[in-house]
């Protein structure tokens, strides 16, 4: 057994994810320390104010305001405060003391990240920021790592949430804009002053984050043509809905050759734009995000999930703590492939599914209700039963037919319970035969 | 700038993944140089015959039948041999030899991974397998880095190429199960004996790796429940389609507890399932894979992309050469956020892009023709005309209108060229008002 030393993660910041974060680190402490080979220690949050009222679970005690302090002796200091400074003072300080840093700050990577990138290598210390482009989502890692050995030719991105929800009310449920964005700002999804996501501040950031990334070129986010989605009218996404189209707000980095100058570079920009009802990216609903690559070798890519929130985009910061944290206690991945979890493997008689059952049954009163005491009886719960419609005649009359079709949607229920319903199916008197029996997934 | 000095890579197996990298590593060796901050070396490519013919770009000297010698002396080993022996011990040897191991061999690691995983520890080296999962997809890095401080609770992936390609054959163009898997074979998705595919042998292996990555625990490929599609009907397809669902053969892994004993614990599974058509899943088609993860924190996930193809799991493969590659040279992600390309950014008047204008016109001949001359003369070529339903008054009877609404579609054209039209467009005497101008992406 690897003998464990305490990391210190110091927290600079404690809004919605700073304090999902120091919540998950304190609750999860020992898995955390299981995975990374280590025990992870939250020294401290640095915040503005400590008296300030706050819904959280980690100990008051650990706020502080003196954040230099902080940084001083941790190995790991995760920045989310956001804004310019003093995230950027502070990162660097951290970066200088030898701790790696993790940061959601698209605002301050798309700023200074050449900066902050230099300072870590000289020093040779680590900068994360899988939480700053796509929330929940792996984007970063896939396009620094999985496809380091490719070469990125596209990409098209849905990198903010708050424009994508509103888009998509006026799509579905024929919202106006301005009633999508009041909405939007009721649950929560867009700030009090929405003009770094409406106006495409916010996806021009992330663009120059993706594009610098994607093709090892610095790509400020100034550089990123920029329109927002104030001018689409509710008339526009149902005339596009109609001829096959869906309209959304997209992050588009590319290669290309100017048209006029014959240069080879790259380009970077944010716009609606209309898609086909048939791309990936049409299906992106509310205020999810995603990320299609398109590559030379690997071809089209799609990455989906959860854009924003909290606790979503804790599990990205967290994921780049364990990553730093490993690198801490052995330079490497850590004990990632290890499996001190050792969790029982159930068989199968341990799962519950629930299960769609077709019967030809006997067509006579009485018969349905027997059929559902069948199921009962053998402790399977019917959600739904649905008769098919009886096959027609030349003359578009019901044939006759002694028998008819149930198409039985079970609630959950065991294997055994299930066999033991579909032996007893096929000997009841009023059953001619079990058609089909299938296993229903992902409701 | 950093002094490079050459890594020294062996490759075990020439076959469609195995050729396809050794002609990636030389034809990109430059490209992959800067990124890595090292140059890259192909020392040998380790065959059975060195004389059998094969359709590669890289020299044929290369090739040799001595593996373990090429195995000494290498910095990286990349094994694309597939089967349990020898590849298993040659493994063993490169690991032992202090080499970094990259593989796409699921059955070995179904097989024998805690042992090359425990070795790999042992003496320091790193294990890759990015390939081994879901071909070209990014999955094996998310979950093992980016979810490192998350709670995976379930996985429902589409795992294997064949089945998917077969099955969506049937949905969407109801062809029998044994029509679907000749037509399969047919275009190279099935191999001569597709056993391992049908009968799910393949994605169980998979799900085996998924869920011990997942779980933090060892899941053997046979104590994964597992049922192929030989028994899937096109009429239990056509059934469900109907019924609002698509049939895919699924690979599940999931946290439960076991109904009957209370134990907590962990399943994986393999079994065709009825999944909504609404579910992200539902619309992975053709030989795609998607693996869809629900975490915690982060909530649902989705990774889409190619699942097999020579070039496409060489994209995979290579991505682990390179992080292995940096590994070597600093001991992290290397040069991974460098601007080593250092390309133009170029302007938003290099984009050209498809268009789709919304004009109102007067409704008397001749207008079209003038219409589509006037983009012509400003040099953007219209690829479609659309005019739309006039609109219907109380009775039914389009409505009396001089006016009539055109949608016009374009070809690629550049901003300045499309300005100019719509310029042009607005002056126009017989266009009352340009009421819509979208861009159309995706295509």
């Amino acid at each position: 057994m690897i003998e464990y030393r305490n990391l210190r993660v110091a927290l600079l910041g404690a809004g919605s994810v700073g304090a999902q974060v120091a919540d998950q680190l304190l609750t999860h402490r020992d898995e955390l320390a299981a995975r990374i080979g280590a025990g992870i220690e939250l020294v401290g949050v640095a915040v503005r104010d400590v008296d300030a009222p706050r819904d959280t679970v980690f100990p008051r005690e650990l706020l502080t305001t003196d954040a230099e302090s902080l940084i001083l002796g941790s190995d790991i200091v995760v920045e989310l405060m956001g804004g310019l400074e003093p995230a950027r003072t502070l990162i660097l300080q951290a970066l200088n003391s030898g701790a790696d840093v993790i940061t959601a700050n698209k605002a301050l990577l798309a700023t200074h990240g050449p900066e902050l990138f230099e300072v870590a290598e000289q020093v040779g210390a680590q900068l994360y920021y899988e939480a700053a482009v796509g929330g929940a989502i792996p984007i970063i890692r896939p396009l620094r790592d999985s496809l380091a050995g490719d070469r990125v030719e596209r990409i098209l991105g849905i990198v903010n949430g708050t424009t994508n929800f509103s888009l998509d009310l006026m799509d579905t449920r024929g919202e106006t804009m301005e009633h999508a964005l009041a909405i939007a700002t009721e649950l929560g999804y867009a700030e009090a002053d929405p003009t770094a996501d409406i106006g495409g501040y916010d996806a021009a950031q992330k663009a120059g984050i993706l594009a610098s990334l994607a093709f090892h070129t610095l790509v400020p986010a100034d550089a990123v043509y920029r329109e927002g989605i104030t001018e689409v009218t509710l008339e526009q996404v149902v005339a596009a809905r109609k001829a096959g189209y869906v309209v959304k707000l997209l992050a588009i980095c590319e290669r290309l050759t100017d048209p006029v100058t014959g240069i080879e570079g790259v380009s970077a920009r944010v716009h609606p734009a209309l898609i086909p009802d048939t791309h990936p990216l049409a299906a992106v609903h509310g205020a999810n995000n995603a990320v299609f690559v398109e590559a030379e070798a690997a071809g089209p890519l799609m990455f989906y999930g959860a854009g924003a929130g909290g606790i979503q985009t804790a599990s990205a910061v967290l994921g780049d703590v364990v990553s730093a944290a490993r690198r801490h206690v052995v330079g490497g991945p850590g004990v990632a492939e290890s499996t001190h979890a050792d969790l029982p493997v159930l068989p199968m008689t341990a799962v519950t599914t629930r299960y769609q059952i077709t019967l030809v049954v006997v067509d006579e009163p009485g018969v349905l209700a027997g059929i559902a005491a069948l199921f009962q009886n053998h402790g399977v719960s019917v959600e739904t039963v649905q008769q098919s419609v009886a096959s027609r005649d030349a003359a578009g009359q019901p044939e006759a037919s002694d028998a008819a079709t149930l198409v039985i949607g079970t609630h959950a229920a065991s294997e055994a319970d299930l066999a033991a319903t579909v032996a007893a199916l096929t000997t009841s008197s009023v059953v001619h035969s079990v058609t089909s029996v299938l296993r229903v997934e992902g409701l």
